[in-house]
């Protein structure tokens, strides 16, 4: 069964309390300085990412067939994949252990964006990465801060709003994979980075969002004042531009400024392509209130033939009820 | 009638001295250092952004239909409409209050990029954001400055090379409103911002810039080294490539780099798609000196149709004389 | 004879030793601080960029049929065209000037992007810039480092991954001309920008990589831990995003982060359309070691369709032996 459009928002509502509860204990951040007496009644700081843990972490993802022939997924338990796949998280420094354990009806493989791996867990089928229908394999993935090499030039980190997708499925490149289901999402944070209330994941392929019927679009719900975090990820043969109603982000790694003093480009609207992917957090509604609050493609044909939906921020208590 | 392509530069050009002449009671930015005894043969440095007005500011938009079918316009006057729309201009922190006046022979409505506003000044039919022939309308915008949260992280400001458009005529999401006329720029400036000489508006719809027939761009008209504001606007169905020649910009907020150390690319041409917009100031023809310099479209298909114009750089008096 | 696509490869090494060893004396930056005896068995620092010569420097392009009319290309040397064409390179402040010869059995021209020219060498029609068969004429383009204006505001350099093209074979914005190789890559270095150990140029023009036959993509070879400057160049009518799997680049002038608080955005994939150009340095194999590390267009069909090659990261010594 495809993911319910508003399934992360469950997700990340559980987690919310667990995270700012977290805050004091885990952070050594310059975000993180310990709060003294004149500070005790001010409001509480934001979340952040933490340090990374030094022991791989595992995550296993089954692959399976969706209902009716629609495609493929990948889920975190057997039989039920969705519509994006899971979420994945890592903090740069921490190396993700993933096991696809292929249930589904086709050969499927695993390549990521962002990280490192070796050749082997490249995830295409020129390397051999692929997986039969009934076998599993585990791919390796890794992440790194920034550093300073020897010859004193800095290396980027691995943080980012990255994705993972099929390569094999009806073409070495797995046109088919991402055109019916086998991607998702995978955020790298840097420690410190704000943690966001609840997540979003929007995924353009070709003309269908988030492997919807063709011509709909999942509608999102938020509460008026969380954190939101935004991550889209286009795939297939098209080009969009992505446009938000009332809220905005930075042209950067974060989607975030620095300070008053930061001048990346603001967008609200940003020109996407296939495997191209950004994230960006926003406060629900902030300053301009709640509401249904549009998300669409801006290509006029791609939005009147349904790349567009509504982002319904309500101020009170669970936006279900 | 459609706007002259050289009726901005009319426009600034009357609002030259003022400025200049504002500089120095006006500021309060580290621009703006009180000027020394030993400074007193320097160049002028330049006019920048004032400090917001704390008043609501009034604007009002005549919606009206073209000659000859040929779509339809906003306008400052009745009975005036240009394509594009008038430039609005806000800074930061200001209120702009913008009554759409619809003399037009259809509903329109009108959506605006980069700014704040509640739901009811969405613009769009799902928000009940129309103007009905005959009806008028206020649209409220907001803006506001970067600031820090309470929970210390940082919000953006609002300015940016935005824009406004038409949601409503053709289809929900305003598809011949854009095609046909209905939109313009809005510009929001950071105080401290450098004020521009003359501003060009440079929308391309489809195949069309500014509304001009198909086949045909307008010729923009420029003094040597006057400070000239670009605002690119995109609407439609297409993707394209910006592209100037004998000038470049950088890829941030205002175009501008800060300092010796700012590593944003450099540009002269530049990935857009529908309802993408952004700007940049450059000094006409600095290093370059005068001559008819290019402004195109740089897809191949699209220059050769048309999408090609002259901005003339001529280095005397008025370039019309 | 078209170029091989190694062919920077054997042209880049046979320079490493040269640039390292012109380090000592020929910097004058901040990363080129004197090593006193603590640093004595240090790890080399990265080669940057030396100071503009101050003299103009001349270069001549040979302008010629490729065979079986396949189109035509720019070379260093008569009869040698290559596609795409020499890798010209500038620091900030020098002056180019560049004599086409004009060997080909049509008119061509030669425009060039990012750079400060005179009209009179801005390479199109309308400016009277090409060149008739059998005839030759210089191009001089002269760049500049950032610096202060006298009002106060600061002017961009010219540093930048740019490109020069044809700009009058097929029609006046030279749509034969880039469709069939008369084309090459620019690279405006800043003093103190690392220099790289090889250089890879890499242009999708339509569907096609390097002016390889349809369906082709040159593969190239480098060793593991050698500096690798990325060239990234797209000509034509279409828009594709630029994969490279298992390294990434920053979002900004040289793709480099500059330490380990810049919030450049990281890439694997870029939106790229015509006459855009970008570039970055990475370490072949960092972290991931050698391989057959797949390049690709990520737009599936053209993938699919051909516009997909390898990178060979060897291990040892030579790529080729
Ligand atoms: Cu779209
Ligand atoms: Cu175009
Ligand atoms: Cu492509």
């Amino acid at each position: 069964m495809p993911t319910r459009p508003d399934a992360p928002t469950e997700q990340a509502r559980g987690s919310r309390v667990r995270r700012r509860s977290l805050l004091t204990g885990l952070l050594a951040t310059p975000l993180a300085a310990v709060a003294g007496p004149a500070q005790a009644e001010e409001a509480p700081r934001v979340a952040v990412a933490r340090r990374p843990r030094r022991k791989p972490r595992e995550v296993t993802l089954y692959a399976a067939d969706l209902p009716d022939g629609a495609g493929w997924g990948f889920g975190l338990e057997p039989g039920e994949p969705t519509v994006p796949g899971p979420t994945l998280e890592m903090v740069e420094g921490e190396t993700l252990r993933v096991t696809v354990v292929n249930q589904a009806t086709t050969t499927v493989s695993l390549h990521v964006h962002g990280v490192d791996y070796d050749i082997d867990s490249d995830g295409t089928p020129m390397n051999g990465g692929t997986v039969a229908p009934g076998a599993e394999r585990t791919y390796v993935w890794r992440s790194h801060a920034p550093h300073r090499r020897r010859d004193r030039t800095w290396a980027s980190g691995s943080a980012g709003y990255w994705h993972y997708h099929d390569h094999s499925v009806g073409s070495d490149h797995g046109t088919m994979g991402v055109q019916k289901g086998l991607y998702g999402a995978l955020v790298v944070r840097r420690p410190g980075d704000p943690l966001p209330d609840q997540q979003i994941v929007c995924v353009f392929a070709d003309v269908i969002v988030n492997g919807m019927p063709a011509g709909q679009a999942p509608t999102f719900h938020s509460r008026l004042g969380d954190r939101v975090e935004w991550i889209m990820i286009t795939h297939g043969e098209l080009f969009h531009t992505f446009h938000l109603h009332g809220h905005r982000w930075a042209d950067n790694r974060t989607g975030l400024v620095q300070d008053a003093r930061d001048e990346s480009r603001l967008l609200d609207t940003r020109v996407t392509g296939p495997a191209d992917s950004f994230g960006f957090q926003v406060i629900a509604g902030e300053r301009v209130g709640p509401g249904a609050w549009m998300y669409h493609c801006h290509v006029q044909h791609h939005s009147d033939f349904g790349m567009a939906g509504h982002w319904h921020i309500a101020d009170e208590g669970h936006p279900h009820h």
